[in-house]
C-alpha cells in the first residue's frame, strides 16, 4: 500500500505572544535497506513512496548495475512489527558480476571518492564519461522551469521541508518530478523512473530545488545528464565536476535570470 | 595552513537576457578521512576548516568515544600531492576498547538506525537518555537567534549554499557558530567546539539554518541538547526522537513566531 509522504502531527503554534495547539504536516522520514543479492548494501533515509523506483535510481547512479537489463526483478519486502515496507531487494541476472565487498569500497569511495576533488574526479571517470552533445535550450526555457517544478511538488507546500527533482525536456515540458527528505534521493527515483519507463535520461535537464554539491553532479555524470539546473548555489567540487563531465551547470535559476558555471554555450538567447 | 570554506570561481552571470563572466564565490567542498586507532572509520563531504572540531564532535555523536577524556590526540595529517590536510587521525587513550568492526556496523545503523522509526529509537537510546531539565528560556531570546546566528556566518552571504550551526546560552548569547556544506558537520562541528575547551552542551541552545531531520536530533541527543531550534521545517522522525528524548524542538523560527514539536514547557512568555 503506498505511504503518503507527509504525516498530520500535532505542535504548538507560537505567533505574536500567543500559542495554539494544532495539527501541521510534516515530511515522513524513515530507513531504507537496498538489498542487492541478498547482501545489505546500504540503508538510507528516505521519505516512503517510489521506493522501487529510488532503489532503481540508485543501483544507477551509485554504480551497482551498469543498466537495467542486467537486473532481475526489484521487490519490496515487509520488516518490522507494523510490517513497514521499508526493504528493498534487487535481484540481478546470471553473469551481472556482482562483488558485495568491492561495491562496498565503490560506495564509501562514492560518497568521498579518494581524499581530494582531483582523485574524485578520477574515482568518477571510472563510472561516467564526459558528455558530447549539440544540445541546446533557451533561456526562457531555462527560466520557466522553476515554477513549472514548483506547481507539481505535491508535499512541498505543506511541510516546509522536502526535496524535489524534476526531469524536463529540452522544450521545458516536466517528464517526471519526485520529492524526498534526501536531495540524492530526489534524483534517484527521477533518473529510477525514466530507467523503468525504458527512457533516457541523456536529453534530459534535471532541476533540483536545492544545492548542488558534488553527489548531485556525481549522479548526473553516471545518468548522462546534459543540464543540471539549481536554485540555489554550487559548492567548488561540483562546479569542478560539472567541467570535468561536460555538463552544463546553471544555479540561483529564477525569472530574472540564473549564473552558468559550466558549458554555457548549450544555452541559447543570451 | 587553515583553509579558506570559500572560493572565487567564474560563472556567466545571466540577468534580463545579457551574461557578463565574472567571479564568484562558492563553499569549499572536499573530502575528510577520519582514521581512530589508524582505521579509516568515515569519509564524509565537509568544508575545509575547524576539521579538529568536527573529527572531535563526529567521535562524540556517533558514540565512538563517550568523552573526549577516552582520546589522546587528534592530529591532521597532509594527503595528496598537493598536501591536501583531508585526514584526521585520532588516538585514543589506553582501554578506551574500541572495535572498528562494531564501530563500523554502528556508523551504518546510526545513519538508520534498523528498519522503522521505531526501530531508529531504540537503538539511539542505547547511547543518550531523555533530558531531565529544568531550564526554561525567554520567547524574545529565541526568536532573537536567527539574526543573530546570520550576523555571525561569515560565509553564507558570499556563497548562498552553506548550513550553519549555533550554540547560544540560555539568555541567547551565542557560544560559538560554524558553518558547513553538510548541516551534521556544522553541529559536529559546534560540540566539537566546546568539548574541545572543556565545556558542556547541556545549557545550550542549538540552532540549525535549515530543517531537523533525525540526525540532527539524534546528535542533539547524545550531546546532551536541551533545546534545538530550526529555521525550516521539522521531519517526522526529528519530531518522534525529540519527543522520546525530552528535547525542546522548534522550527520556522523566526521574529514573528515559532512552531514547537516537543517540550513547550521550556519556552516562557506565551
Amino acid at each position: 500500500m503506498p505511504r503518503d509522504p507527509v504525516e498530520l502531527k500535532t505542535v504548538w503554534k507560537v505567533r505574536d505572544g500567543r500559542a495554539t495547539e494544532l495539527s501541521d504536516w510534516m515530511v515522513v522520514e524513515e530507513p531504507l535497506e537496498i538489498r542487492v543479492q541478498g547482501e545489505a548494501l546500504a540503508v538510507i533515509m528516505r521519505t516512503p513512496g517510489h521506493d522501487i523506483e529510488l532503489a532503481a535510481g540508485f543501483s544507477l547512479t551509485e554504480g551497482v548495475v551498469p543498466s537495467l537489463d542486467a537486473i532481475d526483478s526489484i521487490r519490496q519486502c515487509r520488516s518490522g512489527d507494523a510490517g513497514e515496507e521499508n526493504v528493498v531487494e534487487v535481484t540481478l541476472g546470471p553473469g551481472a558480476g556482482f562483488d558485495p565487498g568491492r561495491m562496498r569500497r565503490n560506495l564509501m569511495a562514492s560518497a568521498a571518492c579518494g581524499l581530494c576533488g582531483k582523485a574524485s574526479l578520477e574515482a568518477l571517470a571510472t563510472q561516467a564519461r564526459p558528455i558530447e552533445s549539440k544540445l541546446t535550450v533557451k533561456r526562457e526555457v531555462l527560466t520557466s522551469l522553476p515554477g513549472t517544478l514548483l506547481e507539481a511538488q505535491e508535499s512541498f507546500g505543506r511541510t516546509g521541508a522536502l526535496h524535489a527533482a524534476g526531469l524536463f525536456d529540452p522544450g521545458g515540458r516536466l517528464r517526471v518530478c519526485r520529492e524526498d527528505v534526501g536531495r540524492h534521493n530526489a534524483v534517484d527515483k527521477v533518473v529510477g523512473r525514466m530507467a523503468l519507463d525504458g527512457l533516457g535520461t541523456g536529453d534530459s535537464i534535471l532541476l533540483v530545488s536545492g544545492r548542488t554539491s558534488f553527489e548531485i553532479l556525481q549522479k548526473a555524470a553516471v545518468a548522462g545528464i546534459h543540464i543540471v539546473c539549481a536554485v540555489a548555489g554550487p559548492t567548488t567540487l561540483a562546479v569542478d565536476t560539472a567541467r570535468a563531465f561536460n555538463i552544463t551547470l546553471v544555479n540561483f535559476l529564477r525569472d530574472s535570470g540564473m549564473n552558468i558555471a559550466s558549458c554555457p554555450e548549450r544555452v541559447t538567447g543570451i
